[in-house]
């Protein structure tokens, strides 16, 4: 597809763009109220924020007096598998504790809440002053580090300072720790994550993403009021909802110049690498079916990859979408022009990053060319360059023995698939030659005379590095490593000096551009204070939104779906493994309503790591859990649009059903549907 | 969205990118056995082109030996409605005819069944060897009356030249024709175009767009051999089906600068005018809910024509699809640069052809500006031309009675809403001052000063047109539509000479124009031949196809559906009428089948006037019965794409599910699914 200018088309930029991430500290009641008629009292939004809570990686949150806590499915899948006993499956069937006593300790896990914000940004600015160098950066994180353990000391608990809008505000975030987390409730993986892969980001949808926890405290079940009740029928078409959970991170202030480079360099050049990459081991999966479970993974890494990087390209590429962000920082810069003052401290900024960015762009041939590592790039050439420094570290005589023999580990452990990295190579190479060209030193060096599959299957074949028993031996011998004629260790000698010079050259350009960037927030901060929602930073938000179908597929996609489209979507896809059914839902038990609302769609504003949020409504009861968004959704790391984009959850009546009509799991349904006391 | 550049990517074109709508008498039997292993015999394609028809605007077949016949709802919803007796209702409830004397015959229908073909072009371009004029396109058109009339006395049947690849060949159809039509089974409307216009031209569909007639002849079901039986279990992922079928037309052959102009010029404009006149109606449909059904089938129709030019347009728009349409050019070019006979004879046309298309732009703007009539213009305006037109027909005395009273009938029949009318007029002043300037002197009187709306709305109130006693009055007196001084009126009298002359000067390019389409056509066909398929003509084709799944929304759209998915869409569209159930369907028989496949996704080329084609598999037996296409089809107007266009039909065992266990159609499905003789 050809790149779309960027344009500024005329149109203003949504009131909301960059998002609706509130902070509990700043939430916008009046905006709430004039929206949805509706102000969350201080007591309200104490005890939603008690009842949040946040895993390692997701979100979750109490739903009961006793301790029941609610995540997704996706984010106790480690839980599971860690408490499951021999001889069980417990991803495959399914957990549930009938009793008290059958609840399992998860170990390692350990649940946050979110027990006391402060304000410490004057502290913590005024540590460093002025000043704009290391020293001052050295001053800030030791002010920092102060603070935390000094609060932490007071309230016993786990302090963090975090920053928002990039600096402007620095909030000590006081979190209650829990470390006795037991697993009640997850269905079978292929209920909870049907449609698999294929069916990420995407609506409509069919999953049951829901786990039930409990926390306990000295060998008891946490007792509190803080909790979120279920709802009684749950949430309708145009219902104000609220996500409250921990997002990731966005991206959603950086400037038109470095979008641009994302959508004229970094993605396309991503994104071929993702296409060519996949392609090569699905062939080899069609060639070799008996080594397609070891290879599986690998894949769908990358295609998930794809998937998310085409989104969010496709939203890049879409004017109207661009051109909002073209306005938005057309009238920021007019705000900054419109007080002397900030004229004076900010207006060079964009300009420098954009000449930043130009910069990067010249190194980054070089350094796309030359880099090594990871799943886009041959192992062969990537453990070859370990091989060199590992040697180099090895004569150096000042690296320490243990660490030596981690590295010294790794080597030998690497697994390469020679025909597989072939192909990968030959892919890199014709890369190194479009980005180089073919005069290039290296890369005639690499190609000499012969194509880039022909040069690709002579390096791999001909190295030791592809073959495991001989990499070992030469793992033995750091001198033959750096004097030896193995042709991809040679090749990698030969590229080395130029990589480390184009990956200094980057780093300091980017260095110079992120000073430049918390220049910017805090000019944004001083224009647009807290009227505006910082970029997530994995803490606790609280995100308004409204249920609501979208356009899509040339039709409406539903604001909800229910269990007869998981029976269609299961029953249209025989013999695939990502919509086959389990065993207890293919023939399923007749009070079980197949109409029940299975998943649901709203415009609230969410991203990784909100995976697990509850969904709440006016009356802080949940009628939802987050746990994906749709394919529209992709571009939000840069923009948040509600035209389509959507988050996508499991509806309460859902788990309420299942819990009752499938799983007769009385427990847990009766705890969830107790009265409110 | 910003127009994508033509460009000619280095990409060759898709082999089949003119389609596949292959003939009868030149079906690509070679192709078939490479593609498919299976060559159908001289018999197998008799007895299937036997055993399809053709209805006045749809597609149908014979499959029993009994004369039934089978089309889709869709196709019969005419028919249905003129067999409807005093206090039914067939569309709402459906039909079954239990016993034989409960078929009822439909007043006014016939299907024509293809009997013979043959090959007459040397006798018709015989006819007008060499000349191209006027008196040539007449000789060559007595030649085919002739033809028709001769072959017709002489066989007994209705015979129709037909011109293919635009005059490379002239095929002639003999017809037999039924004419005793009987109704025997139609589900009802809301199983049948279930989805309604939201889900028009989208997969997946849950429709079961079928009905049922039987031919009669002599008061006697028609007996035949030549009918295609059901086959038991219908169609697998990838198997090769064949579409028989009629389908209308297709533009496959524009050059790349006429493709040009609907992609940058008429389709966006058409577009922006179908967006707001849509957008008015829905408006006022919100505003006066009580008058919403009358208004409701304009929209739907605005809507749906959006959505398909929408769609088109965005494949004119999809840089590798368009460059596949330079590419073929490019290719076409060197094939008879390669000659130097077809050199001198054609290679001149590519740029006359695109002279002509930047003459008819400069024209076009006048024109769009000018042009009255129609669902996307003013009412007021349309109906004051026509009593112009009438006026000055009545006071010339050269016009018959008969014709000034069907005139004078239509204009005091029209119906015009000012509220709306006015709204539609502000839309067309501004397009028109968009178009030709806010200085031109017929937009410059329109708005005297005043906005589009305020014009608008003083011309509506302040001329008798837009109300329908004084407009009667005025159809009662032509001269005080020529003298008087009715602003609507006036306006048309002040725009009617450019606009006779603009349309004079546009019919000439597009005239010279359609002679260098022929002859580009005729080259076309001395190139390539009857390798590639001739455009639709709305004449019996074979398209073959296979049976396959594309990815869509982000992952795949299965290759079938099933009744689940019917309920899903259903439930989860509380309150719209679009996919209300029938209340039959509502409580399903408990041997209804609910994962039957339902409908069922092909690569077979089909268009506008295929509905109703049966599909069928190698041996013949029906496995699908189309009815429509997917969003991606709706560039198959000017490509034919594999990767993603399919075409919609409803499963076989959906339709012997259903008669079997929902309608208990018992007689119908005992004839469907007797053993073949």
């Amino acid at each position: 597809m050809a790149p779309a200018p960027t344009a500024d088309l005329g149109i203003e930029p949504g009131r909301f763009d960059t998002g609706k991430m509130w902070t509990f500290e700043n939430a916008p009641l009046a905006y709430f109220q004039q929206e949805y008629g509706f102000t969350p009292s201080s007591d309200w939004l104490k005890r939603v924020r008690l009842a949040a809570l946040r895993l390692p990686n997701c979100s979750a949150s109490f739903v009961s007096p006793n301790g029941l806590v609610m995540s997704n499915h996706h984010c106790a899948r480690e839980g599971a598998t860690a408490v499951t006993k021999p001889g069980e499956d417990l991803i495959t069937n399914g957990f549930y504790a009938a009793r008290p006593e059958d609840e399992r300790k998860v170990p390692d896990l350990y649940v946050d809440q979110l027990v006391e914000i402060r304000d410490v940004t004057k502290e913590v600015t005024n540590a460093a002053a002025g000043a704009d160098d290391a020293a001052a950066v050295a001053a800030r994180d030791a002010k920092i580090e102060e603070i935390q353990a000094r609060v932490g000391e007071e309230l016993k608990l786990r302090c963090e300072a975090t920053s928002l809008y990039h600096g402007g505000v620095y909030s000590l975030y006081c979190y209650k720790r829990y470390e006795d987390i037991r697993l009640v409730f997850v269905p079978e993986v292929q209920i909870a994550y049907f449609g698999g892969d294929q069916d990420n980001f995407t609506y409509p949808r069919y999953d049951l993403d829901v786990s039930f926890f409990r926390l306990y405290e000295n060998g008891q079940p946490v007792k509190s009021d803080n909790y979120l009740p279920f709802s009684q029928g749950g949430a309708k078409e145009g219902d104000a909802v609220f996500v409250v959970g921990n997002p990731g991170s966005t991206s959603r202030l950086e400037t038109v110049s470095q979008l641009e480079y994302k959508r004229d360099i970094q993605h396309p050049s991503t994104i071929a690498m993702l296409d060519s990459r996949s392609k090569i081991l699905w062939d080899f999966m069609q060639k070799h079916p008996a080594q397609k479970p070891e290879i599986e993974n690998d894949y769908f890494s990358l295609t998930n990859a794809l998937k998310a990087y085409t989104g969010e390209l496709k939203g890049l590429r879409t004017p109207e979408l661009f051109a909002r962000k073209v306005a938005f920082e057309r009238n920021f810069k007019k705000a900054i022009a419109a007080k002397p003052a900030l004229q004076a401290q900010y207006s060079m900024l964009w300009n420098e990053i954009a000449d930043l960015r130009k910069q990067i762009t010249k190194v980054s041939p070089a350094l796309n060319a030359l880099t090594q590592g990871g799943v886009l790039r041959s192992k062969t050439f990537g453990t070859a360059l370990n091989l060199l420094q590992y040697a180099g570290a090895a004569s150096s005589g000042q690296v320490p023995d243990s660490a030596l023999a981690t590295m010294k580990a790794e080597i030998i452990a690497a697994k390469i698939n020679p025909e597989i990295d072939a192909l990968v190579l030959a892919a890199q190479l014709q890369e190194a030659k479009d980005l180089l060209g073919a005069s290039d030193p290296w890369v005639s060096r690499a190609l000499s005379g012969r194509t880039p599959l022909e040069a690709a299957r002579a390096i791999v074949t001909g190295s030791a590095v592809a073959d495991s028993a001989r990499r070992a031996a030469l793992a033995g011998s750091p001198s033959s490593v750096i004097n030896g004629a193995d042709p991809a260790i040679q090749l990698m000698r030969a590229a080395l000096p130029r990589l480390q010079q184009t990956y200094q050259q980057y780093s300091q350009l980017t260095a110079q551009e992120d000073v430049r960037t918390g220049k910017l927030a805090k000019a944004l901060f001083e224009v647009y204070g807290s009227s505006i929602a910082p970029d997530a930073t994995f803490t606790l938000r609280i995100a308004d939104g409204v249920v609501k179908r979208y356009q899509y597929n040339g039709t409406e996609a539903p604001w909800f779906t229910t269990f007869y489209g998981m029976y269609d979507r299961s029953y249209s896809n025989p013999g695939r493994d990502e919509w086959a059914l389990p065993a207890r839902w293919k023939t399923p038990p007749a009070a079980f309503d197949l109409k029940t609302p299975l998943d649901l769609v709203s415009t609230n504003d969410i991203i990784g790591g909100n995976s697990g949020s509850p969904m709440i409504d006016r009356n802080g009861r949940v009628v939802g859990l987050i746990f994906d968004g749709n394919i529209e959704s992709l571009p939000g790391d840069f923009i948040y649009d509600t035209e389509a984009n959507r988050a996508v959850s499991v509806h309460s009546e859902a788990i309420l059903e299942a819990l009752r009509d499938m799983y007769g799991a009385r427990r847990i349904l009766d705890e969830l549907t107790a009265p409110v006391r």
